[in-house]
């Protein structure tokens, strides 16, 4: 038996998340769905983040285990061929078998894209949030340096949440105008439920004059959900990347 | 009668490019048909640049003239309502009567995307043109500045075209990746015929190593097409924004 690293990269609009759910399609099932084709037999596909439904992945880390003579880089051809188009495995490895998706990564990314303009446009119908009202992206940028370093984060974790500890660490946030699409970038060694659209929602708040840029110090503080913004939608959220050692 | 000139953004894989034809749907022609039927009369569009089939836009611009007393700020709601999803009126502003949308433009920018991952990945299967060999940005970015400048850039246009004088001026050409997407910015005071998409082509080549960046000059100065790359693919090109007085 091997242990597979697999990479992949998804368009969540059609799915309701990543996790395996009754009577509702997910990205893990299609994955583990394309397994079992390939290697005739039932497996087990165990996922690096819970990705929520509508939210994209760039590269969304997974392991399945397997005993195959495929090659690890003709397996992404091969399991390819049994997913739909919008799930796509990037890259295949052999890991050790202690690895751990989750457990083992040292940092993830996620992008959130707002379209910023009059009306909603073709190119960012799927990936991006439509916001029209006016921006300030240099508050919100100000705003966004406040959420560096090691923070208890509880102020921006959904209900409903179990974790025991609601410390992370954020190690970057940036907030930037490409191609007249805002695309804020959030890396950090891990994120509660919710945490980066909540973080979007209060973020939206500071470039609309609502809230000034040094909130996000009292709001980090209060621990209080309901000091901070709204969940903004899913569509804008990307898993950019998972970094291991 | 009103001249109007409108901006818009437009999804151009489904189009035969800008310019009304016979037998082929074109961007000029649906937004001649919602001009037809908003105004109840046939009304021509003048469009400042003749994207090719399958090419994007963010910002293109046209005129309409009309007897209208929708105000400037609705008309792009109302004509949206008898667009497809695909084209999209994003501003519409009365402009003086000797206004023209090619003539008048002081400079136009492009973006050029590509995808340099493994495999196609969904989130850039309509804009990015997929290019699964390994690419030196660094170089590109070097051999992009050699454009920059006032040049004569016969090489890079296609046969076919008729201009007068193939003389135009760069003033910015940045090769950068983000998000794991390559993207070619171009702004200059006007274009050959396939000029962008011959540039990036070139710039691929400089990427794959199989030229110096510096060859760019010696490229240039030979005013000779076949000196020059092929024509990248039309998918990857968007006509990002045109600047007026």
């Amino acid at each position: 038996m091997k242990k597979i690293k697999l990479t992949m990269a998804y368009d969540g609009s059609n799915y309701c998340g990543w996790q395996i759910q009754n009577n509702a399609v997910t990205v893990q099932q299609k994955i583990q769905e394309a397994c079992h084709k390939l290697f005739s037999r039932e497996i087990k596909c165990v996922g690096a983040s819970r990705t929520d439904t509508g939210v994209h992945a760039l590269g969304q880390v997974a392991v399945i285990e397997v005993d195959t003579t495929i090659p690890d880089d003709r397996i992404p051809y091969a399991l390819n061929a049994y997913l739909p188009n919008d799930i796509v495995i990037t890259h295949a490895q052999e890991v050790p078998e202690d690895f751990h998706p989750r457990y083992q990564a040292i940092d993830k990314t996620y992008v959130y894209k707002i379209y910023n303009g009059p009306f909603p446009v073709p190119q960012y119908t799927r990936y991006a949030y439509f916001y029209p009202k006016s921006l300030h992206v240099d508050k919100m940028q100000t705003g966004a340096q406040y959420l560096i370093g090691r923070h208890d984060f509880k102020a921006f974790c959904s209900a409903g949440s179990s974790v025991k500890s609601t410390v992370r660490e954020i190690y970057q946030c940036d907030v930037a105008t490409y191609n007249g699409c805002i695309h804020i970038t959030i890396k950090g060694n891990g994120f509660l439920y919710n945490m980066v659209r909540i973080i979007v929602g209060t973020l939206l708040d500071i470039g609309l004059g609502k809230r000034e840029p040094d909130s996000m110090q009292s709001i980090i503080a209060s621990l209080n959900r309901e000091q901070a913004g709204v969940t903004a939608p899913a569509k804008g959220l990307t898993l950019a990347a998972i970094q291991y050692a």
